[in-house]
């Protein structure tokens, strides 16, 4: 497939008289995209129903006439102030009880039923006069759902919908006693916990010491439900009017709701990628790794995010927005290395990205972002970004293509189990993102290429290992579907671990088919007492007691079993640190007839169904068996 | 006296077919107590004055006919949600303002007389229809007062309360005029604080900088005081049914009620010993012992809490609840080493536990605590904990007797100390229950056994070491019975600092009988900055400036007098290290006539009226004078 | 001109019979000034409207009797409990939303109406009555403005004063729409925060993410000119009655408000100089500088306020507190070095101050400074400060005079600035305060004696280097003044960063006149990677990419330019580590034609028109080209 480069855009940032230049550069720039709108509400509508279309209408003719295509973004993550006079309590309120104020952005609660009205109301005007517009070539959702903690509201309406939406869960499992089905599931018996009706049921924060984690974990699918619906309304209405497809700008590392359950309803996923502020903010890497790789990003978190939204838009995804020089938002905000403007996107179209879309056109000079890089300086000269885009346009003109195939190796990624972590991690932390993460580095170490599947899937075919580790639920026709097919399985810690509704099942986990594994006991490990393996490597933060007759393949030195196995499937109890992992990786590599390597640190390969592309994350050359990458290198080499 | 060992069980928590099997288990398994109810209010009263006793009268039939004796709760610590609902200004309120939600346990304020009129309630029905029941052997008053951070509570009710105890205190002081007499007690004058009225007082939260320490220190004391109230109120009650023995289970390190005076009302102390959560959250250990400890518990931080309810329970005490396996609540959650469930029981009995229960029977699959280990699975499947408690009741069968006898060295606990130390530090972590487990710590690597004494104690007859550290306010009576022994007595540094309201009284501190040392200046130290002693060791965090006539017995090695004596009274200027201590305890008891020792790390004894018991906390073996004790090990040696 | 000693006494709290005493003491001691009153209102007024003068006329009247000058201090920073029940909304709120409660002091918010009239009335009252006492020598406004973070309120009073303050700043500019003059100086399209009305304008907290930049340096400068405005307001009435100069005591550290605005309104400028608690609580040094430095203070932290204040004060200034022993709030209180009390007397002097007070007479022994140390002790010993203190004085007695010189080098500081940079610090840890700092310690390290400036200065003869890195907006007419002078110019990096609303300006900065110099781009760097730069030393967090033609001076290792220079400005790109500002120090003093030194670690001068005194910060002596300095020492050395 082709692939396409672009740019975010803020006309109404600007004198109109600046518009037609900044498009004819864009272009000669060898963008393709333009995203516009996504903030604009308060210059479409400046008052309640005072609507101003014809700047738009002429910023979107403007860049249009330039060639460039336009990703239209509705306006309803920064409502106007106006928009809050009329909905007072439309707020969303964080777990500390306060109201969460206007000035900023992301300023509404997804319960919210009046300004779920408005949004429908905006963005069918919006949808309605530009559904048709030739220039308008897609659309954008929203923005960051979930950014700055916006997915969790305490507020008024977040317990009223929340109540309603579990006397529907439950009332359906209870016939005519649903409270009474929610207090056993939940064994809400334990501390006289015991509802005596829908009503009773409260917002689990502020309590005295933990709440129940049945009560959490609800509170968690509850709230992710309602992106889901606030997402659809939005779609729905813009597919009533336009045939362009319809994505949203997720996140990195935003767990609080579940992606493939909004991305069913896109018709792309696209995410927003910033290497370097995330490795200070989120990635969670050693101290070490966040000072070797300070000015490149982790050599393996956009990957991951590449994958996961490959999965996310069933093949179609995008990168919306594309870090282009220092933020302005991380603890600290170091330049990127020359070179990795452009590395980044190569390793975005190696996962299969159709575009990527540089963030934004030009250094705003006011406001939030004023210290946020652009393609352009505030005064309007090139920032270094744009000559990297440049060059990968080039590069594009040259070799437009790169054509995804299914990996061997599959990953299942489950928000469900994320959330199920985060309410019981039993050990400091501890999180299921954690632990997915360093089993997709160690595939990335190993030179394997990843697909990462839905909680949701149960068709594995054409896959030769598929990793279910951490997934804390898992229902019976999963096992199934795992068992069933000719893949090496790796799951555990914890994976199968607790029923629907976050209990233990008895008979205790996995209880999977065919394996004679038993989970006794559980314990978390102070970082500073690693369990040693005698296969290389250790234990670290979590460890299972295992029983039963499967074969014992990993122990630790003192000769207790920590992997286990029977047949193709392999339960893993404990979290290995990178050398235990490297080892389990290999074997499961060596057993499903993969090859792996042992790649450079910071030195990553992704193949295509043609082609190997090699990245180099590091500051200086790298010898590889594919010759000398230099620093910042990308190599793309045919797969023969 | 003989020893016995029992289990907490929830009945609630289980299809009533499965209690038979379970109650003939336990007696197999060689225990006798069963503690029940505790957070059943749910169950017997599942809405207002809706009682339900059958399954509770089966409940304890079942659990008697097997032979077992029932410890009957009172279910107070964990009101259902319509008592909430009958009184919404229960909830205790954080010192940040905010109410303390319903939806775990111990959600109410001590000082709210509705919720107060609502306990004496259901005392009263579940006393009068279970005092007289001949399983029910013992009672428990609610659970573990101020676990989870519930005793200090900023609530309206606490403002009205706390207005009208300080109007009682003080108007006897002032006769006419108590309010005048409360602003001269604690110095209101500074910065304007004068109060014309009670009820111009707050309580001392959410000040601009630090409120007045003897407004504080009042506070503490009210708190305290309705936590005795509210416990006394349903002593009296279950003691106008019952014939049997009441206790409450205490937690480890809470120090924010006078466990003393709640004491007083009891029959029986008993506490919830966690070694491994214990170690992790609150022993304040060093970063080196909490790692080489963290399967076995800190070996001196049970000890202390053992010869602290001792002493609460004025000789007669249990411990409630013994932690089986790994915990869910503390940072990290290890398994115990194999052979401490036994150790912790025989630690428990050779400081005279007259009971050891363990918590609890069987690991719940739900709720909060679905990750706390029980002597069974889950799925009913014995675990570890049993194992070993079925060794402690064989050996109890060889040797049940455990005869307890004075000891020789008395160390004073005084819980308001506590409350003035955490109102004034005057230097980052020093707190006196630091100090005091310092000591403790120290006379335990000596090889000595104590005995711990309230500080209403003024009969000192019988010891040849009485230490009084850190006792902030010491009355003059104390002063004399302490001069008055025999015994050498230890005091310092801080002791007798302040007058009963928390002023520095003058002429300045110690002012002891017979003793010419003043204390002339304070100063407290970065953790960075030990100051040397030439005797060894160092003074670390806490520093005074000594003046008078007394002997000299240990300087700086910058020649500053540290510690002084005449005659029997040693003041001790500085918080020592532990080789500073070791000095000081060893020439300390020489004086007294104190045979000392020098135990390994790890390694504890503890003397009864007619042996002497080791214990082995490291996870190997270690060689001693009375052999080899294993890892983990336990020896009992009589003493001749 | 002639120096003098004071202290801070409270009469209020003593028994009016030790009064004459303590006077005597304090003029035997060779003290001349008393400061009194400022916590003394409920003892003035001790319910509404009831005055009670005589104790005050009684305690002005004993020490005036006794020689000594009164400093008379407004009680306005410490109103009682009745004017809170008059005015329930005067507390100022924290940015959590929580007022701040009664019960310590500076419980009030600046923008409460009703709380600054109270205050009119009592200042008026006080005014009139000592207006005209040959005792009051002098008056001082409340006390320490802005300690314990009180500058800040987010009340409904802040909220009404910042939406007419906004309305009257941008109503000028706007002409007819003030509005859109404000949305478009702040940049608020960005996200669509225009307003429509000043109505709409919130307090800059507890927004989602960031507020805009612009909007909280708008309610830093609102706030400030509140506290002008509130102090203001005293000054008029104090002087309606008297003849006596006004003071104020600022503190250490504090930036919140605009010193030099307030300082307008003033006779003379004073502080309260706390070494020991700044330097744990707030100096910023590293570890090891703390711990050196622990019985001593900060070596230069003192120096830079002494020079801060002789600024503010326009040459007439004061150390109004002097910590003469161990205080009681900083997170370890350690006692001060034998000799210190006298050498930071004497550093004060050296730097120009005309009285130094010990803070306090007598250690209270009630409330909540009973542990901050005294001149005596609270048993009315001599406690060790008052005998430093009598060496200084009968030193003083010798050799009274110390004449103040303009220095060479001038380093501006600039309030505004400060705000700036806390707004948006771009990197952890970055502050304007600790850049300033930094270059003042340059300075002080190359034994160079330095003059603080405030922004609005435009007048540099007589300077030979001005300094004024940081400053983020420098009005035209500054940059004129600098470079129209013959002094040598060091500014950079971040220096004429912002317009004056906290936007970039285009041409980008510093677009400063004859220098063509362009920061391209920024960074901030991870404390772990420092940049070297060829010259020495290296750029810590805060880097800048330059362009343009003006000459480099210095380069980092790998050849980016960092310092540049044009003529007499030299622009600094980077926050260089000591190493780097001493190499930069030394090179721009050579150029201006002034000598440096390297002076020892801990050792400091100061010269004034006649002597250069020497410090010795150490804990040992130290050899000197003036001859060995005893630990602690002071030695003054005539200029030739
Ligand atoms: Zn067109
Ligand atoms: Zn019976
Ligand atoms: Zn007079």
């Amino acid at each position: 497939m082709k692939r396409t480069l672009g740019t975010c855009y803020y006309p109404e940032h600007w004198p109109s008289d600046i518009w037609a230049e900044d498009a004819r550069r864009m272009a000669e720039a060898g963008l393709t995209w333009v995203r516009i709108g996504e903030f604009a509400w308060s210059r479409i509508e400046p008052t309640p129903d005072a609507l101003t279309w014809d700047w738009l209408d002429q910023a979107i003719e403007t860049l249009g006439q330039a060639g460039l295509k336009v990703v239209l973004g509705t306006p309803t993550a920064t409502p106007p102030k106006w928009v809050l006079d009329k909905h007072p309590d439309m707020l969303a309120v964080d777990d500390q009880g306060r109201p969460r104020k206007f000035g900023s952005r992301r300023h509404y609660c997804f319960s919210h039923a009046g300004y779920l009205e408005e949004c429908r109301r905006i963005v069918g005007l919006v949808a309605e006069r530009y559904g048709q517009n030739p220039h308008v070539a897609a659309w954008q959702t929203d923005n960051e759902y979930g950014c700055h903690d916006t997915t969790l509201s305490y507020s008024d309406a977040a317990r009223q919908g929340f109540r309603g939406w579990l006397r529907e869960q439950f009332s359906a499992q209870g016939q005519n006693d649903g409270i009474a089905a929610l207090n056993a599931a939940w064994g809400n018996v334990f501390w006289s916990m015991e509802y005596n009706d829908f009503d009773d049921i409260d917002l689990p924060n502020l309590t005295v010491t933990d709440p129940n984690p049945s009560h959490v974990l609800a509170f968690h699918r509850y709230t992710s439900d309602q992106v889901v619906a606030f997402n659809r309304a939005q779609v729905e209405i813009i597919r009533a009017h336009s045939q362009a497809p319809v994505t949203h700008n997720y996140m990195g590392r935003i767990t609080d709701f579940d992606h493939f359950k909004v991305g069913a309803d896109l018709d792309i996923a696209s995410w927003d990628s910033y290497p370097l502020g995330f490795l200070e903010d989120r990635v969670g890497a050693s101290v070490e790794q966040q000072r070797k790789f300070a000015n490149q990003g982790h050599p393996d978190f956009q990957a991951f995010h590449h994958d996961l939204y490959r999965a996310v838009g069933r093949g179609r995804w995008w990168v919306m927005e594309q870090q282009p020089g220092p933020v302005n938002w991380a603890p600290y905000n170091p330049s990127p290395l020359p070179g990795m403007v452009r590395l980044w996107s190569w390793e975005a179209f190696a996962h299969g990205a159709e575009a990527v879309c540089y963030f934004r056109w030009r250094q705003a000079p006011f406001a939030q972002e004023q210290m946020h890089a652009g393609m352009l300086r505030p005064d309007s000269v090139d920032a270094p970004a744009i000559h990297e885009a440049r060059q990968v346009a080039d590069e594009l003109k040259q070799a437009p293509e790169v054509q995804m195939v299914q990996a061997s190796v599959a990953l299942i990624f489950d928000y469900d189990a994320d959330w199920a972590w985060s309410v019981q991690p039993q050990g400091v932390g501890l999180s299921y993102f954690g632990l997915i993460f360093d089993h997709y580095r160690a595939l990335r170490r190993a030179g394997i290429s990843v697909d990462i599947l839905p909680a949701h899937c149960r068709d594995f075919s054409g896959y030769d290992l598929v990793l279910a580790p951490g997934m804390m639920h898992m229902p019976g026709d999963l096992k199934q579907a795992l068992t069933g097919g000719n893949a090496q399985v790796l799951i555990g810690p914890r994976s199968a671990a607790r029923d629907a509704n976050m209990s233990i099942p008895v008979p205790l986990p996995p209880a999977f088919p065919g394996l004679d594994v038993t989970v006794s006991r559980v314990e978390t490990l102070r970082p500073d007492q690693p369990v040693a393996l005698t296969s290389g490597g250790a234990i670290t933060g979590y460890l299972e007691e295992l029983e039963g007759t499967a074969d014992i393949i990993t122990q630790t030195t003192t000769g207790s079993a920590v992997a286990m196995r029977a047949g193709p499937v392999t339960y893993m109890g404990g979290w290995g640190d990178d050398a235990a992992l490297d080892v389990l990786i290999s074997d499961l590599c060596t057993r499903a007839g993969l090859a792996t390597m042992a790649l450079p640190d910071g030195v990553r390969i992704r193949d295509t169904a043609t082609e190997r592309f090699w990245f180099n994350y590091n500051a200086e050359p790298i010898a590889t068996e594919a010759g000398v990458l230099p620093a910042a290198g990308v190599l793309r080499v045919e797969l023969t």
